[in-house]
C-alpha cells in the first residue's frame, strides 16, 4: 500500500515503516509456525524503552501458550474471539499493575514526592497505571510487528473474569488481548477506511 | 545503546529499531530548527493506520504552534512544562473524540449494531474513546519518532482547563501533550532504569 505522504521525509527506512504502520493489518488466524521465548521476549525488551509518565512502565505482559493456560483463557474470550486464541501460538495477556507505584524509587527516584499519594489512593494509581500502561499497548503492538510477527488485538473478553483467573490476589488489572504469530493466508481482512485527515487534525 | 536480545530476530531495519524504541529518548528542549506542515501531517499519517477496537481511531491531533496559540497552552500546563512548550517548533493536544461512534458506519459497517449502544450512553463512549485513543497516543510517539523527530510527551497539564479553552463545545477530551521537534545539546536527560524482563513477563 502506498502511503499518501512524501516518504523522503521518513526518519526511519520506508520498509521498517511500512511494517510498522501502513503495510501491517491485524491477523485473524495464525498458522502452525511457533514463536520462541526470545521472540516474545524481544517484543518486551522493545516495547519498555519507549515513554510512560514519570517513567513508571506498568504494563505487564502475560503470555499464554500451554494447552492448559489456553484451557483457562478460552471460556472468558466472546465466542468469535476463541478460534484465534486457539489458533495463535502466543496469546498476550496485557495488563496494567496498579502498584507500579512501589517501583518509582528504581525507575524514577526524582519523582519519590508523589509516592505518598498513590499510597494513600488506590484510585489515583489505578486511573495512573491504566492510562500509562494503555499507551504502552500501543507500543507493545508495534514491537511485535517490529519482530516480524503479526499481532491480533482484542477486547472481546471478560475483564474481571480474566482478572479472576490469572491474576486473583494481584494488583494486576487486564486490559487487551493481543493473539502473536505469523499470518496464515486467510488471516488478514481487506483494509478498512480510515478517517481524512482533515478529520484527525487541525493547526493552530 | 545496545538492546538486549539477538537482533537477527528483528524483523524490521535494527537502526530503524533503535531509533523508534531503545536509542530514542524524550526530548526535554528544542532547537528553533521549524516542523513542517508536511511532517506533522506524516506523522498522522502513519498512526492513523495502527489498529483501534472496531477500527474507532477516536485519537485527533491539534498542533499548537502560533505564539496565540501557545499562549492559550502555556498557563494551562505545568510550571516546569511551560519552557518546553514555548520552545518547541509545535506541540500536539492529543485528545480522545468522544462522538467517534457517528463515524461507525464508515470505519466498521460490520459493528454498526454497536452504535446504538453508544448513542444511548455517554459513560460507555467516553471510556471506549479514552481507552483506544490513549492506545494510539503511543502510536503517535513512534510515529514521530518514525519521521525523524523528537517527542516530548507531557501529562502535566490541566485536562479540564484545556478541553475550555480549545474544545468547548466540542465532543473533544484532552489526554496528553507532546512537544514535536529537533532536540537541543542539553535535550536529554541520563537514561532512567527500567525493570527486568523477570517483572515484566510471565509465560503460561
Amino acid at each position: 500500500m502506498l502511503p499518501d505522504f512524501d516518504q523522503s521525509l521518513l526518519g526511519i527506512d520506508s520498509t521498517s515503516a511500512a511494517a510498522l504502520f501502513h503495510d501491517a493489518h491485524t491477523a485473524y488466524s495464525f498458522t502452525d509456525q511457533p514463536v520462541s521465548d526470545a521472540q516474545l521476549a524481544a517484543v518486551v525488551h522493545l516495547m519498555r524503552w519507549a515513554p510512560t509518565a514519570i517513567n513508571s512502565g506498568p504494563l505487564r505482559v502475560t503470555y499464554v501458550r500451554s494447552p492448559e493456560a489456553k484451557a483457562r483463557l478460552l471460556p472468558l474470550a466472546s465466542e468469535g474471539n476463541r478460534p484465534k486464541i486457539t489458533e495463535a501460538p502466543a496469546t498476550a495477556i496485557l495488563a496494567a499493575d496498579t502498584d507500579f507505584h512501589e517501583n518509582i524509587e528504581l525507575l524514577a527516584p526524582g519523582a519519590i514526592g508523589m509516592k505518598a499519594g498513590f499510597d494513600q489512593s488506590f484510585d489515583n494509581r489505578d486511573g495512573f497505571a491504566r492510562s500509562n500502561a494503555t499507551i504502552q499497548v500501543g507500543y507493545f503492538i508495534l514491537a511485535v510487528r517490529a519482530m516480524g510477527l503479526a499481532a491480533g488485538p482484542m477486547a472481546g473478553f471478560s475483564n474481571t473474569g480474566v482478572d479472576e483467573e490469572f491474576f486473583l490476589n494481584t494488583p494486576l488489572r487486564s486490559l487487551v488481548l493481543v493473539n502473536i504469530g505469523y499470518p496464515s493466508a486467510e488471516a488478514f481482512r481487506e483494509r478498512s477506511a480510515r478517517l481524512s485527515l482533515d478529520t484527525i487534525v487541525d493547526y493552530l
